[in-house]
């Protein structure tokens, strides 16, 4: 099959790779219908993540069961399928804690590389959820959203507990935070406020259902939340960027008492703690646990009730893999879904 | 009137202060039936804080309404009241929310300085809670550690989310882990481990709930956490501590999906951004919003169903306080009542 292999910051090439087999009777092997590009797909392209080998890349999937292990009880070969970034069993206490993203048996999908045409899933039964049928091609962008960056989002604004009566600032523009919005407004949120200074993405967050606008950034735009909400802070405040800058424009954006879920992978991030400990808000983050989610969002992409897929504002054949981490890298695209 | 004042590191002496008199209408002035030494005064008393100027020392307080200001409502002369450690109006939105330590208008005590025979204390109306009457002289320990020690404690096991079928982890052997012990099992917590490797501690926090004692600290301790706890980490953890390796111990001993909640004040604390990320733990601290919790701990006392004043095993005149600063720093005594 063909996949995509990073072999060094800014070389990303596509090329044979083996076909994936079942390896263990709780596999499956999936064919995939689309697969995308994620902005932590960005970090070793530029660099900032080392690269010390050949890798394949991608982690986000959606695609048809052709092949399942001889313990997987409720998948069969057809089933058109979405799963997490992270393969679960879905059955152990974390899992059942609702926190499936750290399994006890937790699987990164990233060392698969889901880019290609075909992936094995590892712990099929709790890691892969079944749609109600079998998609129109108009449903695709969004269910491939919900593999990753809309649950992402969603987790984000869980973690932050948005809801009724709730002011929500997100910090980071990128797909993420722009589902994170959206996120924030299906939970009943009341003002939602997209921190952004990138015209296009300002729209795609109004058409999101974000209230407010702040372009500001850092202590600049921390002050600009602060006189929108009394200058108490936001209630509820998602990060979805993983710099210093961006982790303590959330904490300080957050209001003593209120809600503040982080979802940006940290890089090169130290929290003060003595700052911590007098912002006095709740903290929740981390890879988010997307199997949670899962048939929530699915019925609410199925209900057309969201259409969180206009995120990809780029279609390339995976073959043009390059030209699609070219085109985010340099921002010219939100993010890129690739038809493998 | 006679109060304690540090004038240096090491340096405790008991003066001449002037009497406290009303300044703003919400203020009442007390009269000290009795006050105490805290675990944080040792932070100035070591010199790991800096004493620029001598300065009055003390936030703890129970006593006797004297004055009150000619706005203040609920309260009159004669009433014994307790308090918290953070003057707050207990009207804001902040306060409603339950954060009445971090109140728009909150005002430290600290600054005022309890250990005395008379206090002013700023918004009385929403700073005070009366007793049901006045208190026996054996309920004045209980009723002086609500003003801190116990609500710092009660409000750690509460952000650490403990309750039934819970195994609660505390981080820290002084006055406020021990409560946060009390506490836990007051919240019907399944399983209480103490992290103590002093024998006089570790018997009082038995006394006070705890099923199980750990004493090795650091990763070592996260090890014994792990292995008691089938290799996930507690549900729940309270830091009672505040040093980097207390706040590392705290963080590794949570399971993911799990509630930390750290109520030791942070001397030169950072935390690692990745490493919490993929702890994927809940947090919570700050300076404990006691006056949330007061209405309910003075009830406890009240009924003789808890007993805190446990923590104080040595008694002082107020003018030996400099005495019960040295038994509290050597660790000859947990925590040291002062009788005005």
């Amino acid at each position: 099959m063909r996949g995509v292999v990073i072999h060094a910051p800014g070389d990303i090439r596509v090329q044979d790779r083996e076909d994936p087999r079942i390896l263990e009777p709780t596999d499956a092997v999936i064919q995939l219908a689309a697969t995308c590009i994620c902005g932590s797909d960005l970090w070793p392209y530029r660099g900032i993540e080392e690269v010390s080998s050949a890798a394949p890349m991608g982690h986000e999937y959606v695609g048809t069961v052709t092949e399942i292990g001889a313990d997987v009880r409720t998948l069969k070969p057809g089933d058109f399928v979405v799963g997490s970034f992270w393969a679960s069993d879905n059955t152990c206490e974390i899992c059942r804690a609702g926190y499936q993203s750290r399994c006890v048996q937790a699987y990164p999908m990233g060392a698969i590389g889901t880019q290609a045409q075909f992936a094995r899933i590892p712990l099929a039964d709790g890691t892969l959820v079944a749609t109600p049928g079998q998609p129109d091609a108009g449903l695709l962008p969004s269910l491939m959203a919900a593999s990753d960056v809309l649950g992402t989002g969603w987790f984000g604004a869980v973690a932050a507990q948005a809801g009724p009566g709730k002011t929500v600032a997100v910090v980071g523009d990128g797909a993420v935070g722009l589902l994170a919005v959206l996120a924030a407004r299906q939970l009943g949120a009341e003002r939602v406020i997209a921190m952004s200074r990138h015209p296009k993405r300002q729209e795609m967050a109004r058409r999101f259902g974000a209230t407010d606008i702040v372009a500001e950034r850092g202590d600049d735009g921390v002050a600009v939340i602060k006189d929108m909400t009394n200058g108490l802070g936001a209630h509820s405040v998602v990060e979805a960027v993983g710099t210093q800058e961006s982790m303590m424009q959330a904490v300080r954006s957050t209001r003593p008492g209120g809600h503040m879920g982080f979802v940006g992978v940290s890089h090169d991030v130290a929290l003060p703690g003595l700052e911590l400990f007098f912002a006095e808000i709740n903290m929740l983050g981390g890879p988010a646990p997307v199997r949670r989610f899962l048939p929530e969002l699915i019925e609410l992409i199925w209900n057309r009730s969201i259409d969180p897929g206009q995120v990809f504002d780029l279609t390339l054949p995976l073959e043009d893999a390059a030209e699609g981490y070219r085109a985010m890298d340099e921002r010219r695209a939100v993010k890129v879904l690739l038809t493998p």
